[in-house]
C-alpha cells in the first residue's frame, strides 16, 4: 500500500524563527465498503490493512461473528471512468447460506427500542445483535493486577510506529490477561483502528476474543464499547475520559471498563470484579 | 436540557490508594437528524445546542447556507410508543421555496467526480457543493501574528468548563482576527463541536464567516477542514495534527491551516500568506 503517511511543505514556527522543510503526514482517504456488492458505508481512514478494516466494521454491526462466514474481501476495480483501481473500495463477501440481517446502517443500531431513539435503544440493540455474551471462558475468572494495566500505555507508544513520525493517529492495541502485546493498529479515525484489530481477529479466527485487553489511545465512547462487546472483548481501557453511555453499555454488559489510565492511576467504571482491587489496597 | 453531563460511581486507584466516589462524566447520546420530516443521519452526541448541530451539519452538507433559508427546527415527540418526547431527534424544515440537493448522506460528497472513489473525489465534491469561496472581503486581506495565534489555546482551555469537569469533551471556538473569543461549543464529537458552532452562526444570520479564526482542540482532519471551507472560515488552527487531505482542502480551498499549535511553536500547512511570517522572522 506504502500510502500510510505522505509528505507535505510546512512552514515550521519556533518561538519566532520561521524554516520550511517537508513533513510527514498521516494518510487519509475516503474508504467505501461494500456488502456483497452493495455499497454499505463510507469511513475516512488511513489506507492499509483495509480489509481488516471492512471484516471489522461488520464484526461491529453484528453480520460476522466467525471466519468462516466470510468467503472473500476484494478491491473493486471498474468504479471509475478508465477502470482503474483507486484501492478506495472493498467488497466483502459472504459465505454461501449466511443470512444477511436487514441492516440499513445508521438506522437499525437505534431503532429496535419502544423508545424511539435514546441512550436505552442504543444500549438494547447492542444487547440484541451481539453474538456472544462477554464471559471469561472455562478456566478462572480474567483478574488482572493494576499494575499490569498500568504498564499497557507505555508499551502501546513503544509499537506505535505512524504516530512518532506524525502525531496524527489514533491506536488500539490487544493484549492478553498477561500483558502480551497481541496487535497494534494505527488509524485517523479511532473506530477504524479497533476495526482493523478486531477484522484480523476475525480473519485469523480468533472471535470471541475472551480473555483480552483493548486499550485505545483517546477516549472511550459508546461506538468504541459497542465494538469492544461485539468482539467479545472483556476488558476495555482508555487512557482518557469514558462517556456516560460507554459506562452505561459496560455495566449492562459486563464489560470492564477503565478509563484515565495513566500511570499507576486509573478509574475503574464497570466490570471491576475483573480488577484485583484487594491486592492494590494492601500496597497502597 | 441539563445533560451535559452525568454522575456515575467509580473505583479510582492511585498508586495503589482506592477510593469509591461518584465521578461526572461527559453525557453521550443519539440524536437523529430530520430534514423536511425525512430522516438524514444520526450522530452521537453531548445534548444541549442541538437545533445549532442540526443547522450546522446541514451547512456542511450544502443543504443551508443562509439563514432565510431555514424556517425553524422542532423536537419530535410522538416517535416513542408512548408518544413522549425523548429529545433525542429534531426536524429541520427549510423555508418555502428552498430547494433541497438529491443528498443521500455518505453517499453524494464522494462520489462526483471521475476518479470513483478518491481523495481527490472528495476535494472535488466541497468546491462544488460550497456557497462560496473563502474570500477576506472587502477590507484589507487577513493577517495574523503568530502570536495571536499562539494566545488561542489557553483561551479555549480556559473556556472549557465541561472539559474541566470530565475531561472527556472536544471543544471548537471561534475567534475574530483580532483574537477576540466568538463562541465555544463542546462535544464527545470533534465534529459536533464544529457543526455548533457553524449552526449557531448560521441562526444568527453570520454566514459565511470571513475574517474568523477556528480552533478545534484536537486534529485536523479532512471533515473538520471541509466544515471550515463550507462555513466561509479562512484560518483553522488545530492543537493536534492534521491529515494528508486536510491539508490538500485547504491548499486547493485557500483555506489557511495551522497545526500543533502549541506555545510559541505552530507549523503552517496552507495559506500562509494570512500569517505574518516576516515579523515573526524578524523577532527570531
Amino acid at each position: 500500500m506504502g500510502r500510510v503517511t505522505e509528505r507535505r511543505k510546512v512552514i515550521r514556527i519556533r518561538d519566532g524563527a520561521i524554516s520550511t522543510r517537508p513533513d510527514t503526514l498521516v494518510a487519509e482517504e475516503p474508504l467505501e465498503i461494500r456488502l456483497n456488492g452493495k455499497p454499505l458505508a463510507i469511513t475516512m481512514r488511513t489506507p492499509g490493512d483495509d480489509f481488516a478494516l471492512a471484516a471489522g466494521f461488520l464484526v461491529s454491526e453484528g453480520v460476522l461473528g466467525d471466519q468462516k462466514e466470510l468467503q472473500n474481501i476484494v478491491y473493486c476495480a471498474g468504479a471509475t471512468v478508465d477502470g482503474s483501481n483507486t484501492y478506495n473500495i472493498v467488497d466483502v463477501k459472504t459465505a454461501p447460506g449466511v443470512v444477511i440481517p436487514d441492516i440499513t446502517l445508521e438506522r437499525n443500531v437505534y431503532t429496535t427500542s419502544s423508545c424511539g431513539l435514546c441512550g436505552k435503544a442504543s444500549l438494547d440493540a447492542v444487547r440484541t445483535t451481539a453474538r456472544w455474551t462477554i464471559d471469561d471462558g472455562e478456566a478462572a475468572p480474567v483478574r488482572l493486577e493494576p499494575e499490569l494495566l498500568a504498564s499497557l500505555p507505555d508499551r502501546l507508544r513503544a509499537s506505535q510506529r505512524v504516530f512518532d513520525r506524525t502525531g496524527g493517529l489514533h491506536a488500539a492495541a490487544l493484549f492478553t490477561e498477561d500483558g502480551e502485546l497481541l496487535d497494534i493498529r494505527e488509524d485517523v479515525g479511532r473506530h477504524n483502528a479497533v476495526d482493523k484489530l478486531v477484522g484480523r481477529a476475525l480473519q485469523n479466527g480468533a472471535l470471541p476474543l475472551s480473555r483480552t485487553i483493548l486499550l485505545v489511545s483517546g477516549r472511550a465512547s459508546f461506538e468504541l464499547a459497542q465494538k469492544a462487546v461485539m468482539a467479545g472483548i472483556p476488558v476495555l481501557a482508555a487512557v482518557s475520559a469514558p462517556s456516560s453511555l460507554a459506562v452505561d453499555l459496560a455495566a449492562e454488559s459486563d464489560l470492564t471498563l477503565v478509563g484515565f489510565l495513566r500511570g499507576a492511576s486509573m478509574n475503574v467504571y464497570a466490570g471491576e470484579h475483573r480488577i484485583a482491587l484487594r491486592t492494590a489496597a494492601a500496597q497502597g
